[in-house]
C-alpha cells in the first residue's frame, strides 16, 4: 500500500492556521488506500525566543526522512529581519538543493484582480531557488561605523543554471503555448546576464518546438500590468523571481491564492511546499487568513509524488469554488477549508 | 545676463526625435535674457559601430564643461547588450557621482492606467545612482564552458548610502504628506539591508516630521499596483528602484511620461535628465515616439538649476495638455512637442 510521510512545518503567524486547512483537503482527496504519516516541526519565531534555534542538524536530518515537506509561513516582528529567512527557510532551500521555485500565477473567476479589463492570465514562474543574490555571500566591513563597507554577491553557475534552464523548456514544452521568456537583467549585470543568456540559448536548440523570448528585469514588470497574456513559462534569477512572482500574485488576485514549489527534481532530497506569502502576524488567529494558496501548495506537493489527479481535483475544486463563491462576503480561514476539502471528497 | 550651457546626448533610437521636442519647449520657456548654449555630442550605437569608441575620454572631460546634460535614449539591438549601457550611460551616472536618480510618478489627468479604479498616483522615487549591484564588480570564470561561474557584486557604502537617503529626507520633508518608505531586501540581503536599514534609521531621527515605513522590495511591488496612493517619497537602492521604476511608469500611464534625473547635488558634475524610456528602435522615425517624458525630464533639469517658475509651467503645460487631449485620438511626437511649447511660452 502507498504512503505519504509528510514534513510539516506550520510556522509563524497565519502559517499554523493555513497549514490546518492544507491537510484538511489533503487528508480528504487522498484515496483510502494512501497511508498519509504526518510529522510536526516547531520551527519558527517562538521556537527561536525559547531556544535561539532556527534549524537544528538534528531537525534537518530528520527532515530528510520524509517524502515532502509542507511550510505555512515564516518570520516575526519580534525576529530581527533575516534570521528566520536565512536561518531556517533558505537555509532548508539551499541544504534540500530546491533548485527550481515554482511559482504558477493563473487569474481564477471572481477574484478581484487591480488590472483594469481583466487579462487572461495563466503562466509559470521558474525562479531559480539556490543560487545568484540568494547565497549569503556578503559582508560588512566597519559596521555601524561611517566608513561601513558591506557586500552582496551574486553567485551563478553554468552548472546551477542550466539545470533549471532545463526545467523550464521542459515545463514549457509541455504547455499548449510552449513559450518561454528569459528574465534578467544583462546589460548591466553583464557576467551573470550573459551566463544565463548563452545557457537559455544553448539550451533551446534542443527545443526548436518552444519560443523563446528574453526581457530585462524592469521591462518584465511593465509586460505583468500591462500585458500579462503574453507570459506563458517564465524563467528567471532567485531575486528577479522573488520580485516577479509577488508582483504576479498580487495581478491574480492576490497573494491569498499564489502556491509555490521549492522542487529537487532529482528526489535526493526532500522538496517543499508554501504558500507564497507571509506569516502576516497582522491577522494572525482572527480568521481572516486565505488557506487557498496552501491548498494550491498542497496540489503542487501532490503532482510532484505523482498524485496526478488528485492535484488536478484540488486545482478543479478552487477554481469552482472561487467561480461560485469568490464574489460574495468574505468567508473565514475555516470556512474556505471546509468548503474546499468537501468539493475533493466528491 | 544668465546662460545655460546644455550638453545634448541625443543617442539611438527615438532619442534623437523625443529630445528635438525636449529642446523646443525649453527654448519656449526660457525667459529672453536666458542665453541657452548647446552643443551637441554624437554618442551612442552609430558612433560605436563607425569607431568603435563608447565614451571617449575626451568627450567625457569636455562634458564637464556643461551646467547640464540631456540625454535621448541609449541602446540598439545591433550592438551586443551592455556595451552602450556601461560603456556610455552608466559610465557617465558613475563618472559624473549622480547619486540621486529622481523617478517622479504620477497619474495624470486622462492617461490609460492599467489599474482599475484610477487610483491617486503622486510619488517620487529617489533611486541610488552609483553603487549597489551597478557597480559593474563582477566576473566570470571559465567562460562559456559547463564550469563557468559568474559573479556581480553590490557594493554598498555607508558614505553612499547615508547621502542618498538623506537627499530624500530632505525631499519627504518637503512635501505635503511627509512620509519616506525605505525599500529594500533586508530579510536576504542582509549586510547590505541592514546598512541601509540602520542608516534610514539614524537619518530619520534628525527628521522626526517625516513618517517612515520600510517595505521589502517584493512587497513594495504589490502595494504598486493594489495601493499606489501610499506612496509619498520611496528611497531605494540602485537596482531595486531600476525595477520598481518601470513599474511606476506603467502604472502611471506608461512609459511615454516617465521622467528622470540623474543628479549631481553637490553640482561638482553635470546633472543629466533623461526619460526613464529607451530608445524603442521598432517605433523610431514613425513619429510615434511621445517626448513627454524628456519634456518633463526638461522640467526638473530647469528645477535643477535653479528655474523653478519655468519647470513648474512645463509641469502645468504637460497636466492641461494630457486634461484637455489626453483621451484623443494619438497625436505625433511633433504635434505634442508643438503644443507643448505653445503652451509654455504663453
Ligand atoms: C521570506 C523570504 C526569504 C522569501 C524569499 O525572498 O524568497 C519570500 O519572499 C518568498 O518569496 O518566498
Ligand atoms: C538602460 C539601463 C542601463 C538603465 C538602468 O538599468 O538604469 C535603464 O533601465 C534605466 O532605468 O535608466
Amino acid at each position: 500500500s502507498r504512503s505519504i510521510r509528510l514534513a510539516v512545518i506550520p510556522g509563524d503567524g497565519i502559517g499554523k492556521e493555513v497549514v490546518a486547512q492544507g491537510l484538511k483537503v489533503l487528508t480528504a482527496v487522498l484515496p483510502q488506500d494512501v497511508k498519509l504519516e504526518t510529522q510536526e516541526y516547531d520551527l519558527g519565531a517562538r521556537r527561536w525566543h525559547a531556544t535561539g534555534e532556527t534549524l537544528p542538524d538534528a531537525e534537518l536530518e530528520s527532515l530528510k526522512n520524509h517524502d515532502a515537506i509542507l511550510l505555512g509561513a515564516i518570520g516575526d516582528p519580534s525576529v530581527p529581519s533575516g534570521v528566520l529567512e536565512r536561518g531556517l527557510l533558505l537555509k532548508l532551500r539551499f541544504a534540500f538543493d530546491h533548485y527550481v521555485n515554482l511559482r504558477p500565477s493563473k487569474l481564477f473567476p471572481n477574484t478581484a484582480t487591480p488590472l483594469a479589463g481583466r487579462p487572461d492570465i495563466d503562466f509559470v514562474v521558474v525562479r531559480e531557488g539556490t543560487e545568484g543574490p540568494y547565497v549569503g555571500n556578503g559582508g560588512s566591513l566597519r559596521t555601524g561605523t561611517p566608513a561601513e563597507v558591506a557586500t552582496e554577491v551574486s553567485l551563478n553557475t553554468a552548472y546551477g543554471v542550466e539545470r533549471v534552464v532545463r526545467d523550464a523548456y521542459a515545463r514549457a514544452a509541455a504547455r499548449p503555448r510552449k513559450k518561454l521568456t528569459l528574465v534578467h537583467k544583462n546589460n548591466v549585470l553583464v557576467h551573470a546576464g550573459h551566463l544565463w543568456k548563452n545557457i537559455f540559448d544553448q539550451v533551446g536548440a534542443e527545443y526548436p518546438e518552444v519560443t523563446t523570448d528574453y526581457l530585462h528585469v524592469d521591462a518584465a514588470t511593465i509586460f505583468f500590468v500591462t500585458q500579462p497574456e503574453r507570459f506563458d513559462v517564465i524563467v528567471t534569477d532567485n531575486l528577479f523571481g522573488d520580485i516577479l512572482t509577488d508582483l504576479a500574485a498580487a495581478v491574480t488576485g492576490g497573494i491569498g491564492l499564489a502556491a509555490s514549489g521549492n522542487i529537487n527534481p532529482s528526489g535526493a532530497f526532500p522538496s517543499m511546499f508554501e504558500p507564497v506569502h507571509g506569516s502576516a502576524p497582522d491577522i494572525a488567529g482572527t480568521g481572516k487568513a486565505d488557506p487557498t494558496a496552501t491548498v494550491l501548495s498542497v496540489a503542487l506537493l501532490l503532482r510532484h509524488l505523482g498524485y496526478e489527479a488528485e492535484a488536478a481535483r484540488i486545482e478543479t475544486a478552487v477554481a469552482e469554488d472561487l467561480a461560485e463563491r469568490g464574489g460574495e462576503v468574505p468567508r473565514s480561514t475555516d470556512e474556505i477549508g471546509d468548503a474546499l476539502a468537501a468539493r475533493v471528497s466528491g
